[in-house]
């Protein structure tokens, strides 16, 4: 299946790959593989020449499958790690490949799959090794006109998910049970897969990354609902705070200035727009009301076949391995408000997929937000 | 919560460090940290010293919820990735160790994340790195009897989730829906958590990791069901092959092979079996029926907190960067049946959870096996 999409990235891949002095790419990320060739599987590689030419290998039980679903020049099926490694071998080779420069996804490989593509029984000695992570993001920054469909609908996915687990939230149901509400919808509303969903309760609210547990929620309690369904290998991101009873009047009001906050910021999502300035903009309006200390997290990232991908705030990029993002182009999709107001006893977040645009933003999540 | 069973895990812990050569353990893979500590979360990590001291260091929003639930000599809280690398020096001077070795997890760390944690301003200069993944395998292959209840709990959500999954296979739904059954019942029944769920149907159950996509079943199909759910912190791992009409007499034969291979595998699982034997035992039976070429996958694996750890196959070991597993001792649990039989146009899997015995094994996954 050779589609002029897929030309079409391999041709600007092949572009900034000799820009950065990279001979081929060694993928083995699914994101990256399924974004230049249309199929991405674990244990699988995609090798791409500056020649633009793609290699896949894919254990021997895949070979028929993926042929159905991904561009590529040549194909080989293996049958263990020891295969694999012969097989990357063999198409280095193949490209005539024995010296220069070989990209890997250093945000990805682990130190044990870094040894084994780089085994000498894989990688010509003569081949080094450089990071192709901001290639891979750079690429993938911008979005096609079908891309931005595919998130769309995974938004609207997202909002049959988000409606099932608030419809769900009583005192007594416990968070794991939430979460089951909400991937149950998403599935039967068309999303193939989702990302982990994060559902937290009650004094829950307060921590950074709230994977359910079998917590029974409250009267009163504070829930916090973070999803991200899978429909067509793309996905959307949002999340909502929501209250089992009546909320504090402390409550409220840390929810109310926090929504403010984020929906100011993405008031101020355009092309050209800076992220850490964003970024300012949320985080000073929490600082101003008094909740200086009650911050966590980035809180604005990219959206698209990984629920968090590039564009990331400079601070956070830097430690994974990313170059600091360039101002905001038009059809670059984010999701804004991942960060939190943390008072210590409970949170409040509310997040939503938007589409930078030339003039403004495009909300894609629009699931009613109140607590 | 410094209770009898981490000061015995730690105690445990420190005697293989020293036996390594190993001063300090900067962990930061969840189920390590959790098996030493009785907390893991994401974006965290622990530093264990060779005098069985312990440091934690957290979000600054998790403090309080990590003092509820984890074992710990110091905790800290940290506002992002250079309060998180500033909070590993403080340790590492609070530690007294400016020299000597630190063990890091291999298999869990990407290039990004060693950079990292090993930045000029989190680890000592003088401080050199050793792969700590072999004391980690070591410490957690045999389980306690508290595991193996944890386990037997998460086998019996396992069949719960199988049985709503099995009874929704029918013509027209998708791969992606039965899941949602699967993992909707396994929430239900307690599993606060669940590893990912694979579904394949019709010709997608010819290949190695079958996802879940909206394929709709076709009258006649087999479906390969393999799920993992979560209970209080530890997986089981159930694999069934069914089919939506009458299988074809192909199909019902290879079938009843590979259940005879897997059957007459763990019939040889005892105290003292070595996994390269139990593997030659499942392959030969498929091979000496003329499957030779239609063999993929590692037949063997260990479960605990991960679902697929320690043992691993010798082979696949080596890649992941673990040792050959020891001769199997009482109380290792063991996953049976992760490799298939693929014929080239549809594949047969069975697979069931065992606790290894002096004189024999222990299902713990019971559900029906036929097609």
């Amino acid at each position: 299946m050779v589609s002029q999409v897929y030309q079409g990235r391999l041709g600007r891949c092949v572009t900034l790959m000799k820009a950065a002095g990279i001979d081929a790419l060694l993928l083995t990320r699914p994101s990256n593989m399924f974004y230049l060739t249309g199929d991405g599987r674990l244990c699988s590689y995609a090798m791409i020449t500056k020649e633009g030419k793609v290699a896949l290998g894919v254990p021997q039980t895949d070979v028929e499958d993926v042929k159905a679903l991904a561009r590529f020049d040549h194909i080989a099926g293996f049958e263990d790690e020891v295969g694999m490694i012969h097989s990357i071998a063999h198409h280095f080779a193949r490209f005539d490949i024995d010296a220069g420069v070989v990209g890997l996804e250093f945000t990805f490989l682990t130190q044990s799959m870094m040894s084994m593509v780089t085994h000498p029984h894989a990688k010509p000695k003569a081949v080094v090794v450089k990071d192709a992570t901001p290639i891979l993001s750079g690429l993938r920054i911008v979005k096609e006109p079908g891309e931005i469909d595919r998130i769309k609908a995974a938004a609207g996915v997202a909002a049959t998910g988000m409606a099932a687990a608030v419809k769900a939230v009583r005192p007594g149901i416990t968070e794991s049970q939430i979460a089951a509400e909400a991937e149950y919808a998403m599935r039967n509303a068309g999303a193939e897969e989702f990302w982990r969903t994060y559902v937290s309760s009650g004094p829950r609210t307060n921590i950074a990354h709230g994977l359910p547990t079998n917590r029974k929620l409250q009267p009163g309690d504070l829930v916090m609902i973070d999803i991200h369904p899978i429909v067509n290998g793309y996905s959307a991101d949002i999340c909502r705070t929501v209250c089992t009873g009546k909320p504090t009047p402390g409550q409220q009001t840390a929810y109310d200035l926090f929504l403010k906050a984020q929906q100011t910021t993405i008031g101020k999502v355009r092309a050209g727009a800076v992220i850490g300035d964003l970024e300012q903009t949320l985080q000073k309006a929490l600082r101003e009301a008094g909740h200086g200390e009650h911050i966590f997290g980035p809180p604005i990232h990219g959206v698209g076949i990984d629920f968090e991908e590039s564009p990331l705030p400079p601070g956070h990029a830097f430690f994974h391995g990313e170059a600091a993002p360039p101002p905001l182009e038009a059809n670059v999709v984010i999701a804004v408000g991942n960060c939190g107001l943390y008072t210590g006893s409970w949170g409040v977040r509310v997040e939503d997929t938007v589409v930078v645009g030339p003039e403004g933003p495009t909300a894609l999540t629009d699931y009613p937000r109140h607590l």
